[in-house]
């Protein structure tokens, strides 16, 4: 899932090494998903996220929710190239048999999964301590697709629905008292369980964003990893970041909309020629479409607040190793 | 990996009801890899597995043998649908950041991909118990493929290579006293830890086949699936199973040669009809096949052994959680 400070490292050191020299790999290791020349008109996107238990979910997640979960991080970061999802493949490690799981996790799968048309093609069961591996295939009808090293002077930076909600709710689950939640908080844990991946936008904007991203560690860390690949900087407009009402109402700061991650939002450049389709890209997909910071050639991140002060961010996403080290 | 018994039973009941309605889906859960319809002449195959410590190899795996051996296992689903490996996503699981060990586990995975030209292009690294997944893709030049549904009564039944190598190299592994073996145990122990995909052979007996496996967890068990999903049985010649002179010195018996897993040879059926391009085809490919029984109309699984007489079989392959239930 993520890829960024420790694990981008780990990732650059040893998986870059691994790719073998081969026609037709036209985006590889390190961005959302790969772009392989399937010699077809379209691109074939390929990827695959791996979640285990207390790392990427509570181990008393509701198995629907982590049935939605996996299928959805992974079809975000199609969305994230601008592919269109086709087929599957899912990896389950469990410590035993446990048919009520499976039932429930496969609820939760399929539903989402029949949302958007996607096929399981192949599956594998195992027993070992909890976790659950997609992977993601589906179609790019752009040659290009959306990747992350477009990024140019002048765009501006904008981002799908609300951020900081799945961060809040994570810290109002792990909270609870009861069973579960209800209200807001349970508007805030429903992002953290059931992510929605954001396809559409993600197909809609072939051709329009210079880059994109989707935002599994938080806006300030992937949004880094854009930066960083194209080269160029950016100033954030922090009251301009997108916050939901129960966010505001139940506790969410700067903060959780900065660095909280696991929203599966898109972050997106767009060249201001482009922005006035934007609007009407929103109203059209009835999603919200905001635009929080412009690109600029200073590398590095900074903020801005609402009284005009600009000062640097760090981009403190969670990194598994990082963390750790 | 292995698709059987109490796997096999969970796969059907939760994975099957995964797959939504999609054109293009020509071979779906259950057989040793998807094939799909990616529009173009050729056939898209997809499959992934998941490998985790203890389970699917010892925890002392030399760190290169591990990188060798799950690309192996991916590439051996991927022959046993007569596919050509194109590319591979990557996901690993350790419980900390360990440069030393994942610069030996590269250098095992890279060798292996290297020799097939198959290339890398996505990559995920995780905290938590160790775990290592992957997913191959690859085309298939024939719009039927290998699959395992296709064998048909008076066929013979073939294998590549040697039989019970790597469950007796196991034994020898789990029992050594000093710190490596050597000599013929270090043969078989090699066999365990780098099985060497057919991927030639696959590809040579598009349609000339008419159906395969890749045996991961016995000939017998493995076999069996081959036999039900094509609505037939067998009878094996026992004295024929293929032994290697390693595992006859080194104590290997009958039982490995049927039931012992993690070989990764090819399985294969073919009409009497092309029996004779089998020799040239050995001889061509420097790879031992073996023919060792005869589909027949009668369901089930019989061994013949060396004075004629005939009894059952029990397709007893490892499985990972019938041996919990």
């Amino acid at each position: 899932m993520p890829i960024g400070g420790g694990e981008a490292a780990l990732i650059r050191r040893y998986f870059h090494a691994l790719t073998a020299q081969r026609d037709g790999v036209e985006l590889g290791v390190g961005d959302d998903a790969a772009l392989l020349d399937a010699d077809t008109g379209d691109r074939l996107a390929a990827c695959c996220d791996t979640l285990v238990a207390d790392v990427h979910f509570p181990a008393d997640i509701p198995p629907e929710a982590l049935g939605h979960r996996v299928l959805a991080v992974n079809l975000s970061d199609l969305a994230a190239v601008g592919a269109r999802p086709a087929w599957t493949l899912l990896s389950v490690t469990l410590p035993e048999k446990d048919p009520a799981w499976l039932e429930r996790f496969s609820e939760g799968f399929k539903t989402l999964a029949d949302r958007y048309g996607v096929a399981l093609v192949g599956g594998d069961t195992t027993h070992g301590p909890v976790a659950v591996s997609v992977t993601a295939l589906g179609w790019v009808s752009d040659s290009m697709g959306l990747r992350r090293s477009g990024a140019r002077p002048g765009d501006g930076i904008w981002v799908t629905g609300t951020l900081g909600d799945a961060a809040r709710g994570l810290e109002l689950w792990q909270g609870r008292t009861g069973e579960t939640v209800s209200g807001d908080p349970a508007y805030l844990v429903g992002r953290l369980f059931r992510p929605e991946p954001r396809l559409a936008v993600g197909q809609a904007l072939l051709g329009t964003a210079t880059a994109a991203i989707d935002i599994s560690d938080g806006l300030a860390a992937d949004l880094a990893r854009v930066l960083e690949e194209s080269g160029v900087g950016a100033t954030l407009s922090l009251p301009a970041l997108p916050r939901s009402p129960a966010f505001m109402a139940e506790g969410g700061t700067l903060r959780h909309a900065l660095h909280g991650g696991d929203d599966y939002e898109l972050c997106l450049t767009v060249p201001p020629s482009r922005e006035a389709e934007m609007a009407r890209l929103s109203e059209r997909l009835v999603t919200p479409l905001t635009r929080i910071g412009t690109v600029e050639e200073t590398p590095g991140l900074r903020g801005e607040d609402a009284d005009g002060a600009v000062s640097a961010l760090d981009p403190e996403g969670y990194d598994h190793f990082a963390e750790r080290a």
